[in-house]
C-alpha cells in the first residue's frame, strides 16, 4: 500500500522561509531529483560518454518515464511516453485525431482554454487550408456543441485560471456518441488527483512534467494514446526515434509499434531524467488520500482568505465544490499584479494571470494546513496596509 | 582574439584512459557545463523556484543560445533560437519554405540524408496529402535536379556516415537561382568547422546541440530562419513562447516578431543550461585554426590506419580531401561492428553505423596527435589478433 505521510516536506529542498503556493507552475526541487541529476551528469554523460544510451538505458528513458506518469493517470503500461512539450504532443495527437475523422470538420474546445492549445489548433489548421475550423465555446455550452460535424474535442481538463474541472467521463461519452474523438490535456491534473484515462476511455491525452509532477523547469511533457487507437495513427512528426528500426537507417519512415511511433527525435536525457527520478516519489502515494488532502487545502485557504480578506474586493473564482475543482484556488484581486509581487517578497509564492486573477497552487506532497493560514494571514495584511502600492511591486516582470 | 589553445583536454571531464572519438555523437562533458546545471538545479530550481524565469533568465536562454550557436555558424545576433529536437525544427522550417513556395511540387534531398530528415519530410508530405513528393538523389546530381518544381533543397551539410561535406555556397547559388529555397541540417558542422550561413545565402537551417557542441545527451537542437524571410513564416507549430505576448493568454494566435515564433513550447531548461555553459568554450575558439587542426588530426588518422591495418579489408569511405571532408572519418569494415565493440573495449571509443561502417569523429578540443596514433595503433592490434571474435562483440546492443 502507497503510504507516503501528507505533507512530507524534507522530501524537497524548499527555500528557507518560503511558503510555495506555484507547484502548479512549477513543482519545488526533489531531493531525489537533484541526487539523479549529478549522477546523469557525472556517471552517465561523464564517464560511460556515448554509451549511456545503452549501459544507463537513456534510449529506453522515454518509455520509463512515460509508464510512472501511466500509473498516476489510469493509463496501462507502455501507453504513454515523455518526450517533447506539451505544445507539440499536442500537435502530434491533434494531427492524428483529425486524420482518423477526415470527414468532419469541427475541434471543438473551450473558450478558455490555455492558449498554447488553441494555438497549436489554429496553426495546424491554417497549414491545412482546408473546411477545418475551431470551434470554442463556454464550458457550459461544451456538450451541447459536439455535433456530427465534430471531429475531435480537445480540452484541458483542470482549467489553468479558475482550476474548474470538466466531467472528464461524461465529456467522452458525449463525444464517443457523436462520433468525436477527445483529447485531454492533464497540465493541471497529473498528480493533482486522481486520473482514469481508460475509465473514461478518453482517445488521446497530454500533459506536464514540470507543474505537479515536480520534474523540473521545463521538464518533458507526455502523450498518451489509446492502445487500440495506437497502431492506426500514422504521425505527421515522423521522426527517427519513432521509427520501426531505427538504427537500421533505412531511407523510409516505417512507424514503430505502439505508443513509441510518438517520439520524433532525441530526447533531453537531464531533464528527462530529473523528471524519472522526481516520479519515484509518485510510487508511494496514495492517491486518494492526496485528493483528500488537497480538497481540505483548498477549501481551508478560501475560508481563510474569506474571512482575513474580507472588504477588500476578492472574489473567488474558483469552484467552492472540492470535487469539481483542481487542486487550485484562484481570486479575482483589483491590482492582483502587484498583491501578488508584494506577496512574493513576503515569503508567499504563487501567482497572476491577467488580467486580474491572484492564483495559488496547492500540493499535499509538501504544503501543510499551517501554510495555509500563513498565507492568508499574509495576504490579509499585505491588502489591508496596502504594503503592494510600491513601483517595484507594479512594474511588470516578463514572466507573469 | 580567440585563442584557446588546441586540445585543451583539461577544460573536460574525460575518463581516464579512454580515447573518445565519438563526439560527432555525443560530445564529453565540458567542467563548465557540470557546474552551470549544478548551479541551475540549486540555486535557481531549488532556490528561486518559479521566479527563476525572471531572475535566473530562464525565458530568454533559447535566445541566448541561439546567439552563442549563430557565432558559429555565421548567423547575425537573433536569428537563430535554441528548442526542441532537431527532428521538430527541420518540420518547422520545412513546413515554413513549403508555404512560402506553394505553387511548387518537389523537395530535393539526398538518398543518404540522415533518416530523421526524410523521414520528417515524408511525414509532412504525407500529411499534406497534396502532389508534393520528395526526391532523393545521390549528391552528384544534387544541381542537376533542382528544376522549376523544386520548393525546397533539404541537406546535411556533412554526411553522418562518410563525412563528405556539400558546398553550401554552390547549391544555395544552384536553389535560388531555380526560385527554390535551402535549409542546411548543420548536425555534423556546427562546432565542427566554420559555417558561414549569412554569406552562402542560406534561408534556413537547424543542427543539434550534443555533438561538437558538446551539450550533453539529447541537448536542445537550434533553428535558424534568414532573417528577411522571418516575418513571412507562419508557424504550423504555433506555440504559446512563440506569440507576441505570450502572457496575455489571448485566445488567438499572433507570431513574436522575429525568429521567436520558431519557439512552441516550454524548453527543457536543465538541459538547456548545460548547453549554454558548454558554448562558452567556444567563445574563446579559432574557427580556421580549429579547422586546420581537424583536418590534421582527420589526415593523420587516415594515414596511420592505412599503415597499421593494411590488408583486413579496410576502405576509406570518407574524402580523402580534408577541404571537402566534415570532422570524422569512416571506413568500410567487415565485421565492423564487433570490431567497434572490441575496440570501445580497449579504450578507444568511436561508433558504428550499419552495415559495415566505422566511424571516428575528431574534435579538436580534446583529441590530440597521440590520441589518433594510439587509435590505429590499437584498432591495427585488434584486427591482427582477431580479438573481435567473441561473442560479446557479435552481441548487437540496442543502440549502435
Amino acid at each position: 500500500m502507497p503510504s507516503l505521510p501528507l505533507p512530507s516536506p524534507d522530501l524537497f529542498d524548499l527555500p528557507e522561509g518560503v511558503i510555495y503556493l506555484d507547484g502548479n507552475s512549477l513543482g519545488p526541487l526533489p531531493k531525489v531529483a537533484a541526487a539523479r541529476i549529478h549522477q546523469t551528469t557525472h556517471d552517465e554523460w561523464g564517464q560511460m560518454l556515448i554509451r549511456g544510451w545503452n549501459n544507463a538505458g537513456w534510449i529506453d528513458l522515454p518509455n520509463r518515464v512515460g509508464d510512472r506518469i501511466a500509473r498516476l493517470i489510469g493509463a496501462p503500461e507502455g501507453s504513454v511516453l515523455a518526450v517533447d512539450s506539451t505544445s507539440v504532443n499536442l500537435f502530434k495527437v491533434l494531427s492524428a485525431a483529425l486524420a482518423l475523422r477526415p470527414e468532419r470538420r469541427e475541434v471543438v474546445s473551450e473558450t478558455g482554454n490555455f492558449p498554447t492549445d488553441l494555438y497549436m489548433a489554429q496553426g495546424l489548421l491554417a497549414a491545412q487550408g482546408g473546411p477545418s475550423r475551431l470551434v470554442t465555446v463556454e464550458a457550459a455550452d461544451l456538450i451541447s456543441s459536439i455535433t456530427s460535424d465534430t471531429a475531435v474535442v480537445m480540452l484541458t481538463h483542470v482549467n489553468y485560471r479558475t482550476g474548474a474541472m470538466h466531467d472528464m467521463d461524461a465529456i467522452t461519452a458525449a463525444a464517443h456518441a457523436a462520433g468525436a474523438l477527445v483529447i485531454w490535456d492533464l497540465a493541471h491534473s497529473a498528480g493533482a488527483l486522481p486520473v482514469d484515462l481508460t475509465a473514461a476511455g478518453a482517445d488521446f491525452a497530454v500533459g506536464c512534467g514540470y507543474k505537479y509532477l515536480n520534474g523540473g523547469p521545463g521538464a518533458p511533457a507526455f502523450v498518451y494514446v489509446r492502445p487500440d487507437l495506437q497502431e492506426e495513427v500514422r504521425p505527421v512528426l515522423a521522426g527517427w526515434l519513432g521509427h520501426a528500426a531505427p538504427f537500421d537507417f533505412s531511407p523510409d519512415y516505417a512507424p514503430a509499434p505502439g505508443i513509441q511511433r510518438m517520439q520524433a527525435g532525441t530526447p533531453p536525457i537531464l531533464s528527462l531524467s530529473a523528471l524519472d527520478a522526481a516520479l519515484e516519489i509518485w510510487e508511494d502515494v496514495d492517491m486518494d488520500a492526496l485528493r483528500a488532502r488537497s480538497i481540505a487545502l483548498c477549501d481551508l485557504f478560501i475560508a481563510e482568505v474569506e474571512v482575513r480578506c474580507a472588504g477588500h474586493g476578492l472574489e473567488l473564482v474558483s469552484p467552492r465544490d472540492g470535487t469539481i475543482r483542481g487542486s487550485q484556488v484562484s481570486f479575482r484581486c483589483p491590482e492582483g499584479y502587484a498583491v501578488m509581487q508584494a506577496l512574493i517578497a513576503g515569503g508567499v509564492i504563487g501567482d497572476f494571470r491577467a488580467p486580474d486573477l491572484i492564483r495559488f497552487g496547492f500540493a499535499p506532497l509538501y504544503n501543510s494546513d499551517a501554510d495555509v493560514i500563513k498565507a492568508a494571514i499574509r495576504l490579509g495584511e499585505i491588502l489591508t496596509s496596502h504594503a503592494w502600492d510600491r513601483p517595484e511591486f507594479l512594474a511588470r516582470a516578463k514572466v507573469t
